[in-house]
């Protein structure tokens, strides 16, 4: 085996931190960056490194370039309906699904005892004065299903006033999925939520 | 869909820019980034930009900490043996192999002319330069079967003395390949290369 120097071997453990890069695609990452110009390295560096200085909205917990984020500031977006998603990845799959007209609020996790993750990590105070401030009617909780993601939906219906109408997002059968390959629980939960037709 | 911040879409991009790494999952790779804390990210930056200080053996072209390589300073390895390839990867493939205990030449790619790689930027005069100051006595071309690997191979061939038996990296069916699945050309070569048994 070859063994590689110092600044590679950095360079392809740090590489290797990303989700779905192993070590081996490291490498090959590494040795196609340099194959690049001295400005084009230094400019990816400084893309990484800039990196530190996002901002995110004071109010919503998205990133964003000014005090408020794109979502927030838009006075075309209803106010009164508030979306409550674990991540701004999540938050952008809801966007991107163009069907969501309100405000969004991010979580940054779900609660967590264990791995030290209570209300105050996921911001619950921030989002009750969220819901008050712009008098929230509707709060739709789109938070993954999972044992910590359960427990986060119940957690934040107990704190929300009975004046606003706790939703949580629908579970069931994928559009395009087949009963044939989904898992016995996504099969409860779809008959549980049969609707009529 | 979300605008994403300037500073995220310059990352996206540059990391969308490595081998095998689109869009999408640059984008994924920088939220994962924006979860790092602020020293983490610094690390991160500072290893791509240390990539521009990498040095190059001044003897075989591989990176080293030295001016020589750690397998061009190996005075356990044959002298007389050279095995040229085309890339850095290529030369830890075969390193990885464990059966080639001879000394490397790495082009950095091969002759196209088309696309302005000739002679010189292929190091074809240190190349020579080596073979006679080592006295050179078996040269294996390892370089991939293509039209501008095997039209390298014919220029190397020619510009090298007679004395130097010139070697080519045998083809034919990988081990553990299926001729089922085997495209013609590797068949026929196979067919050509076929020893006594």
């Amino acid at each position: 085996m070859i063994d590689l120097p110092e600044k590679i071997k950095f360079a392809v453990n740090d590489i290797s931190k990303l989700p779905g890069v192993g070590k081996k695609s490291a490498l090959r990452q590494v040795m196609s960056i340099l194959k690049w110009n001295s400005s084009s390295i230094e400019n990816f560096s400084k893309s990484i490194s800039n990196l530190r200085g996002i901002q995110y909205c004071k109010q919503c917990n998205l990133f964003c370039d000014d005090e408020l984020c794109t979502v927030c500031a838009n006075p075309l977006r209803e106010d009164k309906i508030l979306c409550v998603v674990e991540s701004i990845t999540d938050l952008m799959a809801i966007e991107n699904s163009g069907n969501f007209h309100g405000k969004f609020f991010v979580l940054g996790g779900v609660l967590n005892p264990l791995a030290g993750i209570g209300p105050e990590e996921i911001f619950v105070d921030k989002l009750l004065h969220m819901i008050k401030e712009k008098e929230v009617k509707e709060l739709i909780l789109a938070i993954n299903p999972s044992v910590e993601g359960d427990a986060t939906c119940s957690f934040i219906k107990g704190q929300v006033s009975e004046d606003v109408r706790v939703e949580r997002i629908g579970f069931g059968i994928p559009i395009g999925g087949s009963l044939e390959y989904l898992d016995p629980l996504t099969i409860s939960k779809a008959l549980e939520n049969k609707r009529s037709f």
